[in-house]
């Protein structure tokens, strides 16, 4: 037995905005659709979208309304009274706190929220390669389970709706590290006179070597236990010495890491020497 | 049809030089090692090893002479007239520049020489998990082939001695510039109130998803061309001010990031949001 499609509500038609409603479309989904510029709106209404004139009308249009907008500032724009009785979906980037004082502001307007991270470009929504942490309202992520599985893989994290935005911008701030270095990267290897391309393979090999690494790091951080046989500090200092010194004489400037060297420098001053480079995390908290 | 090991001297008794001279002994190889500290030689000696007296005398007890030492001005120290008619195969960590002056003195006082860069922790060398990448010589390393297999896969990287450092150094510098982002994004979990080890995979599983991009980004880099259809300049500009904000929210320093931030502001503000990231290493060439 399969039912009809359900309505559903798109806030929020920028390009992940547009994928998302014409993933839901695609699938028969009476969808409706509102965006502070109307005429974002314009290719999915020749699709089959209902644009409304207001957030609330959109938002009145049917219970599930999912968000996706700039910033949480913009979402609190969006959000009237209208929101009560109904399910908010919100897939808007942000931190923990944010979320958490949207899903309190919810829960005080009488609707219920479920947060969500996307990990996906706006061309992959909708796709296997598409997948969508959750976190807030499992009641919401169970209900909707049929139309949020179009857009992509979901997994749910738990009832603080914080939980995904705070696994999303702790992934995407390793990510521009692992992009940073990379640039890096590239630029001293073309000083070198290697292409980016002869060098990307075996920089790739390389990081997943280290992936492993990874792992026992996330350990030692969470225990506390930073005792190590190999990859003391005082050697990865060194280590840093030596990229340091060989990209200033390559004529790279050494911005990106430096940083990393300085948490480094921090605990090895503080008699760490020997133990874990995961300890510089303690840098971090200015408890070295 | 099998001969005998050759002699074989390893010069530098560091955790790296100690981990060499052993493969080879565990191999069958006569085996001379020297270092500054004479102590270091004391388990090697006791399992085979012969301890020189000076480098000089080391250097003098057979063809080959493999070196890991602290940094190239240690190398240029233990260098004498001795190495005439010597092949060196030097594993010291360093820049590429410094590669191809100790190739040049070699070649000025009658030496072969091949540099190499090793991939391994001391505890994984001569086993499969082990690769060195060599340049330089290419006769050494063909002649050669057998014993320097035994301390880990190699590859010939071609005939400029700077080339296996030049890789080297670059691939260090986006490992730790993904260990640094890695330190970052688990503090920010914890400040979250997620544990790294929940963290750990899966960022692994984003950092891998992302690896195809550092293909595109390396073809964009090598030709010039940064035309992009996705995650452009001006949207990771936004992404990165979304981290950074909630970083700061959290509690956590975001000097591991800011300067990555910078690089693309440079290039945002020159007019260039809309092309791909990668355009951002031509911050790192002070062209923007």
């Amino acid at each position: 037995m399969s039912t009809a499609p359900e309505p559903v509500t798109v806030i929020g038609l920028g390009n992940l905005g547009r994928a998302l409603a014409a993933t839901f479309l695609r699938h028969g989904h009476p969808t409706t659709v509102w965006n502070r510029s109307a005429a974002k709106a314009d290719a999915l209404v020749a699709g089959g979208a209902t644009a409304a004139a207001t957030a609330g009308e959109a938002i009145g249009a049917g219970e599930l309304v999912v968000i996706a907008l700039l910033d949480a500032a913009a979402v609190r724009e969006v959000l009237t009274d209208a929101v009560r009785g109904r399910t908010l979906v919100n897939l808007t980037s942000g931190g923990p706190q944010e979320a958490r004082e949207l899903a309190d502001w919810a829960d005080e307007h009488g609707a219920r929220y479920l947060h969500g991270a996307v990990y996906a470009v706006p061309q992959t929504i909708g796709t296997a390669e598409s997948s969508i942490n959750y976190s807030g309202s499992e009641e919401v992520y169970r209900r909707w389970r049929a139309p949020l599985g179009l857009l992509g893989r979901g997994t749910f994290l738990g009832p603080d709706a914080g939980l995904a935005s705070g696994y999303d911008v702790a992934i995407l701030a390793g990510m521009y590290g692992m992009l940073g270095g990379f640039l890096h990267a590239a630029e001293m290897a073309r000083a070198a006179g290697v292409r980016a391309a002869e060098l990307t393979p075996m920089l790739k090999s390389w990081l997943a070597d280290v992936f492993p690494v990874l792992s026992v790091f996330a350990a030692e951080i969470d225990s506390g236990d930073y005792g190590t046989e190999e990859s003391g500090l005082a050697m990865n200092q060194a280590g840093l010495d030596t990229i340091l010194r060989a990209s200033r004489s390559l004529g790279v400037p050494t911005d990106t890491l430096t940083p990393l060297k300085e948490l480094v420098d921090r605990q090895v001053a503080a008699g760490h020497g020997a133990v874990s480079l995961a300890r510089a995390v303690e840098s971090l908290r200015g408890a070295a």
